[in-house]
């Protein structure tokens, strides 16, 4: 088997231009494609219509490849467009395929599995069966790619949020948990769980979104409103695939860890000198994926920062800015996708982090 | 003679309590101090009102030990608040006091001097008139410290902007410099001047703001509304002055140049492991200045950045939150000092970076 | 003749859903339409991308009824599509439709007629030529429905912005006018001087976008990037069309002047109540157009506003959140149109505004 | 006794000259003042430093007169400077006197009367105590000055948030209230509990911040942190007090309630014309305050707003911009405080509005 990393910039959240070049040139396959995952230059808020805007230039493309609707796109590839380029952040995409070239190598390569959970009832939303349910797909889709835990470096999660019942006067009786906060979290801790970085007996439903002393560090997890079932990406290293690609991971236990993002170089045997990856190493970059918060203590290493009280902008645009402008100074490479809001991913304050390299 | 950095945080803007018990503990002499220079945390913008009231309340605590007025202070000591302490900045300030105590090395240490051009007409603004008389104030400040060119590392200047004059009818007449962009390219340049970075051949009306290709590399201007006469800070390393503390700059070529700021960390013998000063080495940095520009080409390195497309969030924010972000991960330290437009100060999309640390 | 006007709520920018009900039912005919314009909810900026999503998911619905393909819709129909519902502003879109229904009516009533420029050189942008060919199409429509001067209430205009040439060098030899408020500005003198509002020896190249006394009372211009040709949608009343609907318009003379809209209101014979109409009265009133601007001299009557001194908040944000507000209360509406920048449409500081009403 | 209104327009927060000049010319004696209120061009968020700084510049400029040091100004005059002017609003403040001045008309006229809460200890605050203890304080102001609940048209409120005590690991078993929106609900009830418009037996700790049904149509709000005890200015129409000025109060029942502020023109006998204040109707207003809250069910009369939903603009902000709009408009005068955050000060989405007008 073989996966292979296409990337692409945008001009603007529509423009799919280089895919499509890509595809009338038969360098990607539109029935190879398994998995689309980019930023977009909108605010990575509510009304940040940049993502949905993308997802229809996808459709609009791929639908007549696949014989089936611009709609049903997201159904048969897992797409996840995260808004909010921050910084020197450059909007960009990329296109995993997989195809069934066989490998010739010892070494382990670049996998990919897609699955999806069973569809959640609005009162498992955010609590223990959401745990399980996640845990139980994200082990399913190890065992699909036959690899250990070890070799499993991201674990991309589109994150479900059933909609609350909306019978009168019964909304007010019931806690609900059916916001993205509570989504991502669970779903976080569905994937620590599968990947035994958790115990089951540390788990209930109180300490889910509370007890930050428990997370994945491979977990990656936005969550769409409306979306009934959860959607996940499992990205590993396994025995059987080209070597193309690898995948290494680390875990920044602050927004100014940058000794996590050298040790994941390190995993890649990429060096970087004088504090930046040479041009041509560089290049071998494809895929960056961090997740970041602004410290809700309002201090990092002791000192105050003031991503929280500032009224006019964001925490998440600024903490996305942090991390993205990290990740572009070290390697010297600015297509990096950093996503906000990291519950139970990572320790409080940090969050994971995962590079995919093309072999040298 | 020996100067020192004393650096304090604030709470808030108006917050001058870690200065006021330093004086009470008799550990800052308010004769002694020379220069403050501190980020304070509003949005750096025209609106940003973080600056006047930290220097209301700088001068309400110093005026009285001065025997002048709140509002003389800032003719008594040069004074730069400058706004925006986006991502991990931490808001703080910087009091540097120079006393004549008998300085016993050979090697040089940090040296500061500071002077005022004349009041500017409002039709020398932004032009050769106020590149000269900038240049004569830095060679007098460098001829009273006795320091060679190669040793400014900083030459803070808050730039004039005269009012342009109101007589009805003639305001079309003529084209007015009389803004912070004019004062900040006209101010660099006679930095640049007087340390003999551009040659005078090079210099006319027309390349001002135009001529990217001709900068300064020490340079740190900002522009000041109403502000007469520019003032100017200028920092060295001098023979005679106590080792305690010393300085050294650089130039970032664009926004991700990590070995620009390198560069200047060997210069004082500050080594990163992994990427980031150890906490040790971090704790000697006490003063971190850098200038930043989201590039106007609209990529760097190739890549589009969005800093300029945003209509919610100004490229000046981004910009800096960029540079600190890349500084405080290098240094381990979030306590910079980033200030936005650099006409003439560095080159196009680049800036200049400059490193106070105390002695090992 | 019969122009209908079908208002639809939309609860993001890609929800067209009511629209396509109407058609189900039967209640559109989408080969009958002729112009939709209508209010997203982003930011009005350079990346508003609900705009674009809006415009794709129409594109989306109605091409199959067209035959035509999704992106061949904006060909075929007028849209209009304007981003930024500040404060109360209701995102919603107005459908028009124009069928062959006999008008037995005395009255005149709304009618609507749609043109295009040819295709602009980048030279002619924001020129004479650009002023000239807009006039000349708006004749063309007056023309086309047979109506007088007095009886054309609003000229809305996508303005065409022609890329500049990208020869190498000749970029800076002239200076182009190829930008957003070049088009608009010519635009609007273009509607102006078909309308006999300007005469055409006050016009030249110097005069435009720097002599505010000459304006239309009747142009709403928008521009957009890329568009080579202007389109024009032409809005009347007519003898021989059904008197279902009218159209009224007025100046203000500043982001202020209410007593303006009072003016159109009473022109359709809504009379507020307590300074909004009653609720009936409400119900009648189906389009509502304006231009807004913060006056750029800094006051409004004399006294000062902070819209343009904001570093955090775009005064184009801020003028359309008044003018929507002032409307909104006045109508008891909140389903508004406000677009902002206004040059040479209204007076500075001020703008148009047009009222469509169904019969009582 | 004689109120009297003094309106300064500032050009910056710090800019006090207006009542420098004042004082100066004999025409306000610095210790008649008893309050001063007014809008700051800041962003009415936790980092709006302009209402700091215009509180260090009117301590600046009145300590001298008042025998007191800058900082005790706090303490002597009533001060409720309030941040943001969005769109038209021009940031002004107004400084109310008393004197003795005997009145001779049988009218009644303007009457101001300050008192403060005892301190609150952290278990209080938001809580039943500080709703009886508000309560207290509004009816001593009630009996001083003499005048019937009906009579009562402003109580503006300054609530104290105590600090939560920081014994270690306590914070977490009591659920504390110190924060703004608790102290404003609390303090919101206390004066509807003074003025008749609760009843006792409505409150207990769990209606506060929640039924919304209860609720003051004269209370104005604002919280302070750090304030440990509640700051009370009560203004009122009382016989003996010179008819210079006087005061009448509406309740909008939505964002777009005009008719609300048509009642309270009539009730000061002031009468738009075409929707709008004629001119010398506008200059006898001098005083207008308003809350504003962008309605949390995310519609406003059945349409939809996105006030709520957009991540770059606060709805804080939207909402003082809609109401302070609709007032300008009405009034033809944009010197008008709007303050945001309503709770159960007018019903949910509503909010009180009170105007003080200068004797025709």
């Amino acid at each position: 088997m073989r996966t292979q990393v296409h990337r692409f910039f945008s001009s603007n959240p529509a423009d799919v231009s280089g895919l499509a070049v890509a595809i009338a040139a038969g360098n990607v396959h539109p029935q190879r494609i398994v998995a689309i995952i980019g930023k977009t230059e909108g605010n990575g808020a509510i009304n940040d219509f940049s993502r949905g805007l993308a997802i229809m230039a996808l459709g609009r493309l791929l639908g007549p490849f696949l014989d089936c609707s611009a709609e049903e796109i997201e159904d048969r590839i897992f797409l996840s467009l995260s808004g909010g380029t921050e910084g020197v952040t450059c909007p960009h995409y990329l296109v995993f395929t997989v195809d069934e070239t066989p490998a010739s190598s010892e070494k382990k390569g670049l996998a990919l599995a897609v699955g999806y959970t069973r569809s959640f009832a609005p009162e498992e939303a955010g609590r223990i069966p959401m745990i399980l349910e996640t845990a139980r797909v994200v082990r399913a889709l190890q065992a699909q790619l036959g690899v250990k835990t070890d070799d499993v470096h991201l674990v991309q999660v589109k994150g479900a949020i059933p909609a609350v019942p909306s019978v009168l006067g019964q909304s007010t009786t019931r806690e609900w948990r059916c916001d993205m906060a509570w989504s991502r979290g669970a779903s976080a801790l569905g994937v620590a769980l599968a990947l035994g970085e958790v115990s089951a007996d540390m788990l209930d439903d109180e300490m889910i979104n509370r007890d930050w002393t428990q997370f994945s560090t491979r977990a990656s997890v936005s969550a769409k409103p409306a979306l009934q079932r959860s959607e996940i990406c499992l990205v590993a290293n396994a025995a059987g695939w080209s070597k193309d690609f690898q995948i290494a991971h680390g875990t920044m236990r602050d927004i100014l860890d940058v000794s996590a993002i050298y040790k994941v170089l390190e995993d890649l045997e990429l060096r970087p000198v004088c504090g930046q990856l040479p041009r041509e190493q560089a290049a071998r970059v494809y895929g960056v994926f961090a997740k970041s918060d602004a410290d809700p203590r309002g201090t990092v290493r002791g000192r105050r920062h003031t991503m929280w009280t500032d009224g006019d902008i964001s925490d998440m645009r600024y903490s996305r800015c942090v991390v993205s402008s990290l990740l572009a100074g070290i390697l010297g490479e600015s297509a990096v996708y950093v996503s906000t809001r990291a519950e139970h991913q990572g320790p409080l304050g940090g969050g994971p982090v995962a590079i995919i390299a093309r072999a040298s």
